[in-house]
């Protein structure tokens, strides 16, 4: 089987040809690649249909592909909007029909979700969520967001979690007024790369560990860990993007829910229980690409 | 299909004899019922089995029953746990094996699950939530808690959903501390019942229509929605209880809520899909009782 993969993103398209099967569900290779920035829907879009265009010519063709997309995006199967951009600051998305456009040039059935939910999906059927019901993948750098599993399968609802927009209880110590331009202190209004710059005048990678930025953002992640743990009762919390994957902070995090909770939720009152409720993705710097050809795989059972 | 449903709450059992279909899904009728007094588990558990006994041997046997239990409980099909109270505060119950006990005592299947699961389950199959593959069932009252029904089916993570003990961003202008015993200001601690009565030292039934207590309460609960919103996606909230069911709250909710989401999710941000979408349930004082009937229904499929 194979896969045509773009994880569209808000800066670059990451496109890629993979080889998978349906059967087995092992992990799939990565038979080629590219890299083509994000600037207007019409040319990006293109230059993805010229990347695949040439590469599947040259391997025998295509079968189906998965799309992993920024958002927020229309996901429902019966709406006339499916597959496109709702609306969104970067010029000229609003309404962009990403998957129509891209299932038309490709001329294969087309799975799509987004970002989030692909890298989620990736991680059940290759990664460090494997075979679990219920969990989440929580994706903080740039912005916060997160892909939602339950029940066995993906969440969608009236739209699409955005995990990252949970307004919740302040820390007292913080004088940071949050930077979310909708809702100014929520989640990611506090904890997002931008955030963590703003607030202590340098971008957290120049934060050395032990400086005190560290533990605010673990508390506050913690908040919202905590949440998540009492809305939805996910087995395990996927700790994902360039903050997320800060090393030692999805163990602070684990800890700190613990103390959130109160001893409230039976089975992370237990030591060994809560230690890795929250923990690091497996699929490293190509979970985006991997995602979307989890989400292509999902055509198999149709 | 006759059927043994329980109410197991934790002041009460309320027993009944139904009788329904499991094709057509009609609404169930009920043939007799009964109110036991929860005491001890002993005593409690063998007069509903008894009450069971006499009414099943007038009416030719009954074929499977379901129980809607007061939490927190084990939900775990593999734990040598299941169908057992948890932890509680109430004398006696920690650790009682309620679905077990009767599941012994009755000898047909036994379908067990919170009470609140056991609602939304009512509503969705005949109530206010007909049809819906996601929504929220959220009781207001003595308590805060709540089923989840997400991508067609009910929610049974790491354990099961607990909404009322979700930790809000405070209102500036509420002095009150809170009254949880775990969380002190979580929803439960600012929004159920006893805590309208200490912030204002009267139980809500004696405030007026036009109270500052109203505008609170539908704040606080709005938040909560908000957040519901983005984490799960629901298509519908249902809001019912004591307190829940206060004519005027929900409708006052929806529009709170899509004040705290500042036009983040999409759906929503229409007002006519806003209106609405948190709303009262529909099974009325009877929704225990057909909510653990339908539990027993889910035995169909097996």
């Amino acid at each position: 089987m194979i896969i045509a993969a773009i994880e569209a993103g808000g800066t670059k398209f990451v496109c890629g040809l993979l080889k998978a099967d349906c059967t087995d569900y092992s992990a799939p290779t990565i038979l080629a690649r590219t890299s083509i920035p994000t600037t207007t829907p019409a040319e990006t879009l293109a230059a993805v249909a010229a990347f695949f265009a040439a590469e599947s010519r040259e391997r025998g063709g295509v079968d189906i592909a998965g799309v992993g997309c920024f958002g927020p995006v229309d996901l429902h199967p019966a709406s006339p909007g499916w597959g496109r951009i709702t609306s969104t600051p970067k010029p000229g998305w609003s309404g962009a029909d990403v998957a129509g456009t891209l299932r038309d040039a490709l001329g294969v059935p087309l799975a799509f979700d987004t970002d989030v939910n692909a890298a989620a999906y990736g991680e059940f059927l290759w990664g460090a969520a494997r075979g679990l019901k219920n969990f989440i993948y929580l994706t903080v750098g740039t912005g916060i967001g997160g892909g939602v599993f339950s029940g066995g399968d993906l969440v969608h609802g009236l739209s699409h979690p955005e995990l990252g927009h949970v307004k919740l209880a302040r820390l007292p110590e913080d004088a940071y007024e949050g930077g979310c331009p909708y809702h100014k202190d929520c989640l990611e209004g506090l904890a997002s790369g931008p955030a963590i710059e703003k607030r202590w005048g340098r971008p957290g990678m120049e934060l050395p560990p032990g400086h005190p930025a560290w533990e605010l953002e673990a508390r506050y992640l913690a908040r919202a860990v905590a949440a998540y743990a009492l809305v939805l009762s996910p087995e395990r919390v996927l700790l994902g993007g360039g903050v997320g994957m800060r090393p030692g902070l999805a163990e602070r995090v684990s800890v700190l829910a613990g103390e959130e909770l109160a001893g409230y939720l039976p089975p992370l009152t237990d030591p060994e229980r809560l230690s890795g409720y929250v923990r690091r993705p497996a699929l490293g710097a190509d979970a985006g690409l991997i995602g979307a050809a989890a989400l292509a795989l999902r055509l198999c059972d149709e």
